[in-house]
Parts: C-alpha cells; sequence; structure tokens
C-alpha cells in the first residue's frame, strides 16, 4: 500500500511552523510497513490544493491530510478533500453535540459550527482534545483520503487512538517494533556489520542516527502483537551479538536514562566534577526523573582557583600539567567522589573552543576520568580532524562520560575505541 | 519569484527525521519577499526525485533541494539535478581542496572525493562547516536550482553566509532585517502591544516565538544594506519603546549570550548554586565562547545534604521550610556568591516534576535568588495552570534566572511580572 501526505498551511510555507505532523504520520506508517512515498506541502489555496490531492491519489492507495481543518475562514481542506471524492458536506450529529460539549454556555460561531459537516459517508475520528474531528473518505478508486487536524497534540493522539486501528484493518495484522541503542559505533560501522540482517523483509531492520547516538530499528509485521514481538527477538539477539558491548540498550531513549536506571538498580551514587562540559554532564543526568536517587552533588569547576579551592586538585598539579591533562582528570574524579561520599566520581577537563587551542593542546581535546572505591580510568578523547564546534565537543564528551560509566557498572572494557 | 523547495531523504519519509530544513529555508524566502508555494518530499530513489525535480522547475523559478548531498551511496540529489540541468558532474578543485583539509591524514573512500563534483557551470557554496558543498545551476528556462546539505547546521550558515546574497542578487537590491529579543512578554501580547507597526508593507514587522523566548523581526527592502538599515532603525526604537524592559537586546542568539557579554563588559563575575536546573544554568551559561570570564565556579546541589555540606546551608533552615523555600534559595545564592568571591551568585531550586509535588509545593513552583554584595532578591516563580513537563519548568527556570542578572547589572526593577 501506498502512501501519501499532504500537509495544508501557509504557516508552513512561511516558515513560522516546522512541520512536525508529517514526521508523526510518517513515523506511524514506517512502523505498520505502509509505504510513504511522496509528501507535499501547500499553503492555503483552494487552487493548489485541489491539485497536490488530484496528484496524489492519482499515485498512492492512501492519502493523509494535515491541517486546515479549524474554524477559521482560510481552512480549506474538507472542501478541497468532498470535492476530490465527490461527495458533498453533511452535519454529522455527533461532533454537533460534542462541539456543544466542548463550548458549554460560549456561543459558537458559525466557523465552529462548521467543523460539524463532514464528507458524507466518511468515516468520523473524534478529537478528544480539540474541537475538529478527523475523519476518512472512501474514493471510487478503491483509496482512502484520510483527514487529520494540524496541532500535533491532537494529531498524534486521533492517529494512536482511531487511525492507527483503522489502517490495521486496511492491511491487517499487526506491527511491532523494536530499537536496539548504540554508543560507540559510527552509523557506517554499524551498517556494514549487520548488511546481511537488513536484507531481511519481515522482520526489517534499519539504522538510523540520532543525536550523535544511533539505533537499529526491528520491525515485524505479523497477524497478533505477539507473534510480531516472537520474530523480533531472535532479531534482536543476532544484532546485540553482532555489535556487542557498545549495545547499550533495548527501547531505551537516550544513554542517560540507561546509565540513571541502571545505577538506581543497583543503589549506587555518582557525583560530577565538569571543567570543559561545564554543567551539561550534571543537567543530562538530572535530565532524567527520578535522578536524585543516584546524584546528590555535581561541581562546575571551570576556573583553575575553583578546582583548587573546591575540588582539592594539587596547585602543583595544575602548575606542572595544565589543567587540560590526565593527572587534573583524575584528581577531579577522585575528589568530587570523596567529597560527595558517592560510589563513583566523573570528572571532565578539556578545550571546548573556539579559542584556547595550541598545538600541545588542540581543540577538542578532552580527559575524561571515573573513578570508583579502588581505581580510576583516564580516558582521552583525541580531537577530530577538524574542529566541529563548542557544543559537539561539549556533548560528545559528556556523552563518552555517560558511556564510561555504563561499561564500569555493567563489566565492559573501560578502554574501547570508537569504531 | 516563485520557489520550491524539494526535500531529499527516506530518513524525512520514515519519521526518522523532523524537516526543519524546509522551514529554515521558507523562513529566509519569506523574509526576503519570495513567495514559496510549493514543498515536496521524496525518499532517495532517482526516479521519484527526477519526476519531484520535473515538476518543481515547471511551476516555480527558484528550486531548492534539501539532502541527498552526503557520500552515502543513496545519495542521488546531484546526479538528478545535473540531468534535469542537462549538464554533466565536473571536479570542483576547491572542493577537492577543502576535503583534502577536512580529512587531514585519514584516507577518503570513492563516495567521499565523490562529494567534489559538481554540476558543470554551477556557482559553489561551500560548506565550512561539513563536506558536502552546496551550489546554484542555472536553467536553460531562466530558472534556478539551489542545491543545500541536509544537516541544519550546515544548511543554516550556507544560507546566511552565500545562499542569501547569491538570492539577493537575483532579485536586485538589498534586504537587511534585524531582530528585537524579547524576555518576559508572550507572543500574542508583544503582537498586540505592536499591532499597528505589523501593518507597515516596508519595512515588515513580525513577532516570533522561539524556545521560550520571543523577537520582533524588522525586515527592510532597498537599494543597498545601508538604506535597509537606515528604514530599519526608527522601527526598531518604536519597538523598543512600545515593549520597554522586556527588551534584552537586538540581534543577540539569546539571554546566555547578552548576560555573559554584558557581565564581561562590566568585569563582574557570577557563581551559580543550583537544585531543580541540575546543571542547565551553568551549561547555559558556559555554551557561550568566552565565559570563563565571568563564570568560574557553579555547584549542583541536588541532595539537601550536598546544600548543607557544599554551600554551607543551615540544616534548621532546610529543616523548617524545606529545600524548595525563598530563604534556602537566598542562603543558597548569599552562599555560593560568597564561596566562589564572585560579584553575583545565582540560585535555584523548585519541583520540576513530574514527582514531588504537593498541594503545599505544587509542580512547577521555583524559587530563584540572586545575590549581590549589599542585596538579595529572591523570586518565586508560581507553577503554570496546567503542569508542563519537567524540561519546561527547568528550561523556563534557566532563563528567568538569567533574566534576573540581566535585570540587576542593568539597573531595571527585579519584580516585574510576565505579560
Amino acid at each position: 500500500m501506498r502512501a501519501e501526505i499532504v500537509s495544508v498551511g501557509t504557516e508552513l510555507l512561511l516558515g513560522h511552523t516546522i512541520n512536525k505532523d508529517a514526521a508523526i504520520v510518517a513515523r506511524i506508517l514506517a512502523e505498520m510497513g505502509i509505504d510513504l512515498l511522496h509528501q507535499q506541502t501547500v499553503g492555503d489555496n483552494g487552487e493548489r490544493l485541489a491539485n497536490a490531492l488530484e496528484l496524489a491519489v492519482s499515485r498512492s492507495e492512501v492519502v493523509f491530510t494535515t491541517g486546515g481543518l479549524g474554524p477559521t475562514d482560510d481552512d480549506l481542506t474538507k472542501n478541497s478533500v468532498a470535492a476530490v471524492a465527490g461527495v458533498p458536506l453533511v452535519e454529522d450529529s455527533d461532533t454537533t453535540e460534542s462541539l456543544k460539549e466542548y463550548f458549554g454556555a460560549r456561543a459558537m460561531s458559525a466557523n465552529q459550527i462548521r467543523q460539524a459537516y463532514m464528507p458524507a459517508g466518511a468515516v468520523i475520528f473524534p478529537n478528544d482534545i480539540g474541537t475538529a474531528p478527523g475523519c476518512a473518505v472512501s474514493l471510487a478508486s478503491g483509496g482512502h483520503i484520510i483527514m487529520l487536524p494540524g496541532p500535533p497534540r491532537e494529531l498524534t493522539h486521533m492517529l494512536e487512538k482511531y487511525v492507527r486501528p483503522f489502517l490495521a484493518q486496511l492491511i491487517g495484522g499487526a506491527i511491532v517494533s523494536r530499537e536496539v541503542h548504540v554508543f560507540g559505533m559510527g552509523e557506517g560501522v554499524v551498517a556494514e556489520t549487520i548488511k546481511d540482517l537488513m536484507t531481511a523483509a519481515n522482520p526489517s531492520v534499519a539504522p538510523y542516527a540520532h543525536a550523535g547516538e544511533m539505533f537499529v530499528k526491528i520491525t515485524a509485521k505479523a497477524a497478533s502483537v505477539d507473534q510480531g514481538a516472537a520474530l523480533c527477538e531472535p532479531v534482536i539477539a543476532q544484532v546485540r551479538e553482532r555489535l556487542g558491548d557498545v549495545v547499550y540498550g533495548i527501547d531505551v531513549p537516550n544513554l542517560e536514562t540507561l546509565v540513571v536506571h541502571e545505577l538506581m538498580s543497583r543503589y549506587m551514587t555518582l557525583a560530577t566534577a565538569e571543567s570543559c562540559t561545564g554543567g551539561l554532564l550534571a543537567k543530562r543526568v538530572t535530565d532524567i526523573p527520578g535522578s536524585s536517587a543516584v546524584f546528590g552533588l555535581g561541581m562546575v569547576t571551570y576556573a583553575n582557583s575553583a578546582k583548587e579551592n573546591e575540588l582539592g586538585v594539587p596547585a602543583d598539579l595544575l602548575q606542572t600539567y595544565g589543567a587540560v591533562s590526565p593527572q587534573v582528570a583524575q584528581a577531579m574524579a577522585e575528589n568530587i567522589r570523596r567529597i560527595a561520599k558517592s560510589d563513583l566520581g566523573l570528572a571532565t577537563t578539556g578545550i571546548a573552543g573556539p579559542d584556547g587551542g595550541s598545538s600541545a593542546k588542540p581543540l577538542g581535546l578532552v580527559y575524561i576520568a571515573l573513578a570508583w572505591a579502588d581505581g580510576c580510568h583516564v580516558r582521552k578523547m583525541e580531537p577530530t580532524g577538524r574542529y566541529l564546534g563548542r557544543s559537539f565537543v561539549r556533548e560528545r564528551t559528556a556523552s563518552t562520560a555517560l558511556d564510561l560509566v555504563r561499561r564500569h557498572i555493567m563489566g565492559f572494557p573501560l578502554d574501547f575505541t570508537w569504531r
């Protein structure tokens, strides 16, 4: 089944709104194994919308429209869809009732009332968290046009609650997706390593890069959810085995969530001492709800005096080796661990740039240290070929530091190299 | 002039990537007064891309492509564009040199080298922060295809530095844009306050919301940059006068940049003590290059024991009033100022959620304190009507804290209310 999205709204073509709706619909279609081959955006213009719809129904069996269903005058989607389907708009009494309930004692304008008029014969999708309902209109060609509201919250809710079951019925069966999350290996190397698995049709296997990390998505189609899950299991196991200890979790949102949860389950605590990451590491740990169980203290010792006075890094260490050195990183990690009385101490020091680099200590050089009860590991992060910016260096450092914690508590080698 | 965007990438049609690029291009076109009437997305598929390009050049004078310029095998944009333009791909020696520099000692793959091949006769736009250059190809029809890389950072940089001047030359004359940045007033209230100014055509005036802040964009078209700038000046002055002290800067990227630069120019220093923001405040300060001149120490005292032991917040204060209280916020700010020997001490404590709220201290309740040599101001942040999530509370707190610093050093009232 081929699908297409027609996004409607002048605000999209003015750049006032980023088209999240298209990505939300696209992801659900991908999960369900429905091929999305085209997406178009047009403004609130009757002629261009009609042309876009005609083109869409000529090449796709299911056409989604997003936006242009609300009460304002430039909302043309419903009229255009009804015209393409060759049906009139008729009042849907359930929607009228639901609008009356939504507005309560307040008067409804003629435009508000207009929202209850839907293409004749359409399957109505109620809008539980807004006013404009969606619907599915069947075409004489055997195809369908599915109209969805523009606000992403309303769209997401309607998709999950009403449209997903509607589509499942259209295609028959269930779709199950699982994500194998990876840190420490680039997308290209991952793809190379699991190349043969990626040729399978069911479950399908595909690597995706996402915010400096990556994951492998495994999607199975089956008669039931249980059967789909069972199809995924052996493939997850294979991917895990191929990739080894760079796999940090299955279906987890990110590295910090994994690390915080693993620490929690072990009743372990972590303290941070940051120089170049300047609070980013503590921020990412405390992004996670419940992180107070594992994290009590972080210090951002940006100045050398702060490293000396607050962390107790010996002045002669700073003088002899400089703040960006394995020796200072180690002292920071060991001292914050002692000060916070935590199980682990994690420290970063480096040259985030854009200024302050030298040939001996180039932009992007970073030392990360992890201290535990009877040991300390210092990782040197070599700069990338070309300096990729302050934000890149800081995020990469924070991620690598979190990964070091993961490796330590899971018993994986600490001195791995990024591949 | 009619423009169109063709977004290329299977990741867009799988919903793995939200199409930010289209919005970024759209906004610049809107600013320049170029009409964007269509946007299409196709996957990495030669036939569908060729069809999309043919349709686009048949109805639009300037066609932008985004994505599909990188080194992987499924990058087809360049071949398809060259085919539509009827020109071969030829090596661009400047690009080859720049790629060699980028990769340094590392070997380049055949795919990497392929990035230096561009449509013959194209105007090349260098990629200063990545590898794949962009270009503008002239068509026999008099139209143009402008190819841009997919990563939003690279796209934005290339657009601003190379494509904007190229387009300005195409349309003749100069476009000058200025941004009046605002913190402490919602988009609706701003729009209401400057409603009459927004009806003008040249300079045009429009408010934009952006990451919890907002700005008013003033865009003038004129024969020269100087004349455009002169047209903007009186309008900027009017907007400033109308909005008052919620205007924090003109053409500054964000609140933290303004605050760090204002502190630098006054040779003032700041230290932070964070509870609910968990490092985010220090992170935002140290996001700014050169921040080490104003920021030497931050503490993330997430646990009560850390507030007591590291910051010296009296135990009875914590016991009597609780960690989320104006008393503890004040002690945190005053103590971090003393410990860091800084001019200013800035502290946050609150309930970020999603757990830990109570009727006395609901989710979203936050106290922010700013201490200086002979005073301290504590701001109570009331929760929003509905709890909008941990990340919202933390970002809003950090922004409000930074704004408090701005208000203090600029001599504006500290006890203003958000409008």
